[in-house]
């Protein structure tokens, strides 16, 4: 069965191909992407698949089910694009000015589309239920998911895989983490308003720049004395305004930053810390000060089970010549949401081809992937999700055992 | 010849108010009073009094002779408005849409061509010279004065007198001191630059912003540490620009401030110690920066002779009702020039009308002064200018005697 | 044969219980302990085994022949009290005032003595050889482990294993860790040289306090900037002294801290990051500094082959009830020399008794240990040196295999 | 009348000076001044002098009556001498080890001793009446003065002069100043309580000295932002202990420093500054604080009419070669408290000698005064108090002429 799924890949991999590419072309900006979701639905529609449309706002939900009972296995792709002009030099160049995949999203979608079609092909010697979730907007907080879930995606699932394409990994590495993956990734705005004057008359004033200045010097001392070492985090000050002229004291001053965690206790303790800081530097200068701190994704925390299980079923893939443990990624991914809902593990397929001379970072104009791991990407899903059922069989009885001991 | 004097002036009080007026309504920015400079010039020729335009710029010199031999005398007036709305009520409000006499400047000027006038008429009973030295631009650096002193409007000069009118002290008070009067008043622009990047991979930056932050809190030590407390001296940042998204690392700051101070030695080591602040502080997080310091007008020096004997003149003008010592002001003017080539003193003529409501500062849209004020400097300046020859022979005379001894 | 080895050592329990209260209330300091290690040495020379004192000082080695060829197996105890005034109320308290086993390094010996003299009695059945490494002075630096390695404790030992009496965790578990399992713990101490004088003329000093907790406060900054947020590193500093009359300005501060680290990548930059700090902190303050790094043992970083073969091990242990992944621990231990000699693990013993209802944290005045946990110890131990041989083979052939594909 | 008093100073130069040495010898500390205070009791007693001795401690107060009716005239000198070791290689030498007269004090009692016995020989010419205080305890807070004030020491008296003899300044030069001379003197002290704990656990802690320094870090703005630059204030802090071992975090630390300012307002100001600093910034590390701010001598605060008063009396003075306005001194003096109850005026009298070598600072080891300074003294004391009756009169004629007008 699963030699069966694996060589209807290889012989759809050229459409795989040219729906990226199309994609590529057409890309649209998150919460605006209406065409890519006619796409895809229009997709399914054609070979007479179910899909549901506008699934908490642009999102689109297919379903296959296999002729046997079983477990109800979801998959995600992303198909958002961003605000950045491409400026490679290929023939599937963005077509729009401004706007480009450069993160993968296209070559998510183009993955997941060809993996339910050999899938629907395969579905009567299926068992249990296949949910292909097709989500929008996970570039802009706060993303897509939470509104997908919130209409009903995750409904009878019983586990969930995910995969980012992963630009700086030599295409055929599949890369895991149990626990955490990817971080909470939060931001801070903190206005300190003190009173301007006269540069030369400083006691007259509450000087808003040397107070913000302390504040940020402090600040350091959240990761440096209030985090358990063993823990990561980060607090980063991006941004300090108080553009006055150069003869007056600052009335006042503006501070943005972020913060990244991998645990809701140190992400709250950090919330709070920040504001103790705050506070206390702005009294010791009489100053008063505004905070908002906006939550983003949280943490992205894979399974144990659901990831050991991944890892087996990608060590037994031709294509995957490595599989490694991936030290946790600081940026953020509302995958999140799926996995605080249900069982599953998000992981990364390395795309990056080997000839390649240069190799630009994701969100740069000239980012690209290797096509080849679109392959490695939908048979490493589809794997995983042609063998949960005899996994949770075995798994089940495993739990019954144990239970007789 | 006193008493000729004042009646002179009181008796020409109407003309000193309408040529302020007049003035008041058509003010020019400083380097820009072409106009202005003319209507002095002429109203000079119109007496046939000796005068010069185009001093070291838009600068105006007239010259008065006595009939007897004897000390020359200067007397300064600077006429350059401000870029500030007038707001005021009154029927001589600036006729100049964003342009000002927010200083009271008119008001010098209109005090000197009076002053003039009388001392013209008075020429056959005078000893000695009287230069009238109209100095354009003293709002805006380098200033006229450097160029028009270059260009010779000091040239035989033995003593120079200037005021300010100042609308926070009461009309009839005339505000000596001894030694420093107004501050030096220098600026400072530093750029850190440091290596930006992801605000969730610090260790891969060099956070321009901690090391910017870190230095407005170190430059805190200047005053507090390195200035003997006995002086006076300020250093104020105004401006902090790290202007980027919140999640990132600022690859640059950039901070502007001023330094006021009263003595060269002060000054000078300031600069220093702000260069060395940096320098330490940007070595800690392996940044680099850009120092510009620019110096502004020195600190006004009041030399003690000219100013007690200035102290003397005042104190036996009826309409001078206090004779009070100042502190230092943190402001900057650039009659520092002069007196580091002729002896002299700048004094303050107070210009608070006794009851007015509310008192606007200068430079404020609303600022005006108590025009009476100019007939207590007119007299002021034209006594200290009338007895000087008289105060010279005798300190000739003690002079030679302490020789003796 | 193992179930042989786990006999011996239950019936063999009470002398290890005997063993273990004899050198609790006879404990001796680091460098200083003559008496414990006669006791060992003869230990070993009543039962006839091959054994060697005064290695690299106090240690003591003995070893076991196998009466069949095979691998060499070493495994090593501790036995060296801490300078802590013992404050239990139990019969075996330390009779040496001020001297303590408050870490239990009495109950590893008492381990490693009884395990020895069960593989002693079993030495027929047994193939290759076992080494009984007796290290004196871990707990003071530079610890006896360099100096026994370089006496050649090591020397034809082909695997090492040992463990440290936990007494946070619960008799019955076993926690264990590939790579880093324990820290380098180092020392720095730094002098900052200012120039001192009279509180009240601040501009004639060069403050040294001001300048250290200017640095203090810098130094945050390595762990929130310069570590990558992934990374676990320390810095604190523990001492600050400057202790002058409150009315004068301080000569010269010293500051003392230690660092904790897990790469010695990350340990070379804190040292170099922490001179940069004092150094750019020292140059805008004008002073002068002394700066030492003292560095303690290295990371623990056990091999990820002999972990697993441990816990393995481990498992099938009756005793055992628990086998966990710990987070690595930021204290240091000087185990670490031995294992970059020679492939081996770390692990940590559960100590605390079931109903026990304060626990105190090792190196406090009331630690003690539950002493089942010298026999899950001693089995765990044990287990690993019997089966290493079949372990060798297993991995040989498997090698071979796949260096066949 | 003067040249009378002159010419006696003159001739009693040598008693004075061996009174003077003979103090030297036998120096006493504040408080204990046992015997220095019956030498001076003794000295008014054997000449007939009223003296009344354990004035408000140690303190003795001699009068001397002219015949005519007059104004009560105080003069001052201080009798106590320092813990400090006597090193300087002369005859007269401290015969008590580790005591010393190294400010003085000794030159003031026999300047004043010998001055009285003139005064007493002229008693019959003399108008008014003439008070000796010999002040105990000046060097040590809450000094003598307070005490013999309260035990009436200035009871009916007019006016009062002081001086100190001053090695730093040329001997023949008397220093005056208007307004503040001396600084007033406080102390604070503050303890930052945390919460201690393992170096490699800064989590679990509160880091007492990371938070010290802070505090230290923002201290220094009191200076630079919260006073006013015309005005002079100094915040030292002199001391930081937190002296624990390199690898803990501190419980607490303690700071200590010393303030100096010259007005009432400003003092308080920075007595709640200081709060307001350590409160915010313990808040922002959780922190607590205890805060002691004991207030020390005031501000020594000259009066204008007296002050101007003394200039001319030294003025024609033989012996002055020079009459200076001074810098006002960073030090404190508690003859501050006398001039809160009566009209007066402190100055310095030069006393380093000529063709001195080196010349060491007050409270040095090898401290030394010029002791023909006392002579100075003598005479500018004497001259004060002599004419001072004349010039009473002749202020209250323009008084009684200004009130007329």
């Amino acid at each position: 069965m699963l030699s069966n799924l694996f060589s209807k890949l290889d012989n759809y991999y050229d459409e795989m191909v040219s729906i990226r590419r199309f994609l590529h072309q057409h890309p649209e900006l998150s919460f605006k992407e209406v065409n890519t979701a006619n796409y895809i639905k229009t997709y399914y529609e054609k070979m007479g698949i179910e899909v549901r449309g506008n699934v908490g706002g642009n999102g689109v939900v297919a379903k296959i089910y296999g002729s046997k009972p079983g477990k109800t296995v979801a998959l995600r792709a992303d198909f958002d694009a961003l605000p950045i002009q491409d400026e490679k030099d290929v023939p599937y160049k963005s077509l729009v000015p401004g706007v480009m995949h450069a993160c993968g999203h296209d070559g998510h979608t183009a993955t997941l589309l060809v993996l339910a079609k050999s899938l629907h092909e395969m579905r009567d010697e299926l068992e249990g239920t296949y949910v292909m979730i097709h989500q929008h907007a996970e570039e802009y907080a706060p993303g897509g998911a939470i509104s997908m879930i919130e209409d009903g995606c995750l409904n009878g699932v019983d586990v969930i895989f995910g995969t980012h394409l992963w630009a700086s990994e030599s295409t055929g590495t599949i890369q895991y983490r149990v626990g955490p993956i990817m971080a909470a990734a939060d931001r801070f705005d903190i206005t300190i308003q003190g009173r301007g004057g006269h540069g030369a008359q400083p006691h007259k004033t509450k000087d808003a720049i040397v107070t913000a200045s302390q504040a940020v010097v402090n600040l350091q001392q959240i990761v440096s004395r209030k985090v358990n070492p063993i823990d990561s985090a980060v607090v980063s000050v991006g941004s300090f305004v108080a553009d006055n002229a150069f003869n007056v004291i600052a009335d006042k001053a503006k501070i943005g930053g972020t913060v990244r965690t991998f645990s809701e206790d140190i992400r709250a303790n950090i919330e709070k810390e920040i504001e103790r800081i705050i506070k206390g530097t702005c009294y010791t200068a009489d100053c008063t000060y505004q905070y908002l701190y906006e939550r983003g994704y949280p943490a992205v925390v894979n399974h144990r089970n659901e990831t050991e299980y991944l890892i087996e079923c990608a060590k037994n893939i031709g294509d995957v010549t490595a599989v490694e443990e991936t030290e946790p990624h600081m940026g953020g991914e509302d995958f999140a949401y799926y996995l605080q809902h249900v069982k599953g593990t998000f992981f990364f397929t390395g795309a990056k081809p080997e000839n390649m001379i240069e190799n630009y970072p994701h969100h740069h104009p000239k980012f690209d992937i290797d096509e080849k791991a679109m392959l490695v990407a939908a048979k490493t899903l589809g794997s995983a999700a042609l063998q949960f059922h005899a996994y949770a069989k075995m798994r089940k009885k495993e739990k019954l055992l144990s239970n007789n001991k």
